[in-house]
């Protein structure tokens, strides 16, 4: 390996050009395709997960930062992602509630090899994700779907599962009227084709939909969203929102009467829908259950959960790929950020040169 | 507050040109202000440093990639340095053996305030905490300073400790012979006058100092560097290079003797000096000895140890040092890192503009 010592920086700028240049769609199906893969040959002995760890407080907001860690054996690399969740952001500071950057270091020397922004690739790999999981545990004839909150996770739920299903109708709802009355206008650039669109509310959705992606604000302590009456019997959900202890968004009655697959059990039990399960109410994780797709197939006619509370891998898939496109379309900016130019034993070298002051 | 979403950025060549233009000593003496203060009105309601944490490995290469966090409660701010530990890195890269970086987020809102390149400040903050400790432990009249070990850890240990006590001798020895015969010319950037310096071996070096330094890379389970036999009855020992599991460098004989002063007791147990030594065998940690002081007279006229592993603190007194100068100088670059312009429902809105593709 060669003294490599620049750090490149992919920003917001560079993350929108990437898309400008290859397209929406192709990057959510290339995203969609890496993360299945990425699931599907996980080898716990090649990648490192350590669960997530970070400070959380009340003040000066209600809040979380939190470093997300992942080593990847083979490729001799960590990242870490750096992740901010502060519900209050869009009302007092107009920011995104979640603000997050992506750093990659070499296993060699330590290296800063990238630091990427991270907050448009996490909200399309958490759709991602959802598209694997629902391709896995969703009936294949599934085409209606439902999204309850219409927040800008569910544009990337939408785009994300309309890559890997033929939708025919779109059930959504929100408590916030702007959100709804917004919303087509939002997924317009989508492109969608022979969709119907249908704004209802909760249980008229749950009750009609294949397919729900639950992507809500609800507080801690708040939820569940609705109470479970009906739905179809093979009901999949991507349980989305819940990403905080204490916030949960689906009927405890209904993740009883479904086989929940938690992204990363350890965490889905703290922050995620499996807060409200017992171990033996709470099925194999993604990883297991793509790994044993062929086995699984009768999960796709039966009540199904994935609890999402999102995982380093996904983040590793996302950066990996705006780092390629990145690579082959000449984006990013390249800093020396470290002093990778100090002499081993002379730190003050670049004083030499000058008068002691 | 206002909306702030970007990011400062001072890299290697920000932090030489502010040393620069600011002085090495006049760095040096803010530094160890500054960090004497922040030890002695550190306040754990205030300031929570969790345990650092990270990857160990011994492939591709032996070493570690660690992130030290600590939240600054008061200063609504988050500070996680992110440090690479790869001993192999100046034979084999060219590169520093500790390579790291300093981020700064805001916990009003999770934005990445200031990233900064952490390679000199980590060497600068090391010298900076040994000054401190030195000057509440070891005899007032020490003039007499040892080095074991003639790296650059040595050169920033002898320019803090030379801005603490007037010395008159110093006495340096490392196994390399090259590190040895470079070692007056490195540090004859400090100006230091009236100094006489002479190569003794280990013992003697022991035996006659007041202040003795050791910043050896000697290997997990090859230490100590030398039997304790004899020394002043005052000596002061900083021990700044254990900073791994099994890597030590001082005598247990030595220990025993002494007054033993972690950094921080959790960490230096793990991979400092007291790895060696049983809970009731570890004096008070260098914040409660800084806030003891007077009741701790005594220290001065016995053994002493300051067994220093670098905790965060450390690392915000000199990021905040760093940046404090960089605003006054106008030095640093600022990137929009984060996709703070996201809109909150519509993370696609920068498509909108184009054909779908």
């Amino acid at each position: 390996m060669d003294k490599k010592n620049s750090t490149i920086l992919l920003t917001a700028t560079c993350i929108q050009r990437i898309i400008q240049e290859v397209g929406l769609d192709e990057i959510m199906d290339q995203l969609i395709e890496r993360t299945y893969f990425a699931f599907s040959e996980f080898d716990d002995k090649n990648t490192l997960i350590p669960i997530r760890s970070g400070f959380n407080y009340k003040e000066p907001a209600e809040g979380l930062i939190e470093w997300m860690p992942l080593r990847n054996i083979k490729k001799d690399e960590v990242l870490v992602k750096m992740v901010g969740y502060h519900p209050q952001n869009p009302t007092r500071y107009q920011l995104p509630t979640i603000i997050s950057t992506i750093a990659k270091y070499d296993t060699n020397t330590g290296h800063l090899k990238a630091l990427i922004d991270g907050v448009l690739p996490t909200a399309l790999r958490t759709g991602a994700a959802s598209a694997v999981a629902t391709k896995v545990l969703a009936n294949s004839e599934s085409n209606v779907l439902g999204l309850i909150g219409c927040g800008a996770q569910a544009v990337t739920q939408l785009h994300a599962l309309s890559r890997v299903y033929t939708l025919k109708e779109v059930l959504y709802f929100d408590t916030d009227p702007s959100a709804v009355e917004s919303f087509q206008d939002r997924v317009d650039v989508l492109g969608l084709k022979n969709i119907e669109f249908k704004h209802l509310d909760i249980n008229e959705i749950v009750a009609q939909a294949d397919i729900v992606c639950t992507a809500t604000s609800i507080g801690v302590g708040e939820g569940p969203l609705f109470d479970y009456s009906n739905s179809k019997t093979w009901l999949h959900v991507n349980a989305v929102g819940s990403d905080f202890e204490g916030k949960i968004e689906l009927p405890k009655d209904l993740l009883l009467q479904s086989y929940v697959v938690p992204d990363l059990l350890e965490q889905a039990v703290i922050e995620g829908e499996c807060q409200q399960l017992e171990p033996d109410q709470i099925g194999e994780n993604i990883i297991s259950v793509i790994k044993s797709t062929n086995q699984l197939q009768y999960l796709k006619e039966q009540l199904t959960v994935f609890d999402s509370t999102g995982i380093p891998l996904e983040d590793e898939v996302a950066a990996n790929l705006f780092l390629d496109y990145a690579s082959d379309l000449g984006i990013g900016e390249t800093v020396f950020l470290e002093n990778t130019m100090i002499e081993e034993k002379n730190p003050y070298s670049f004083m030499m040169n000058l008068k002691h002051k």
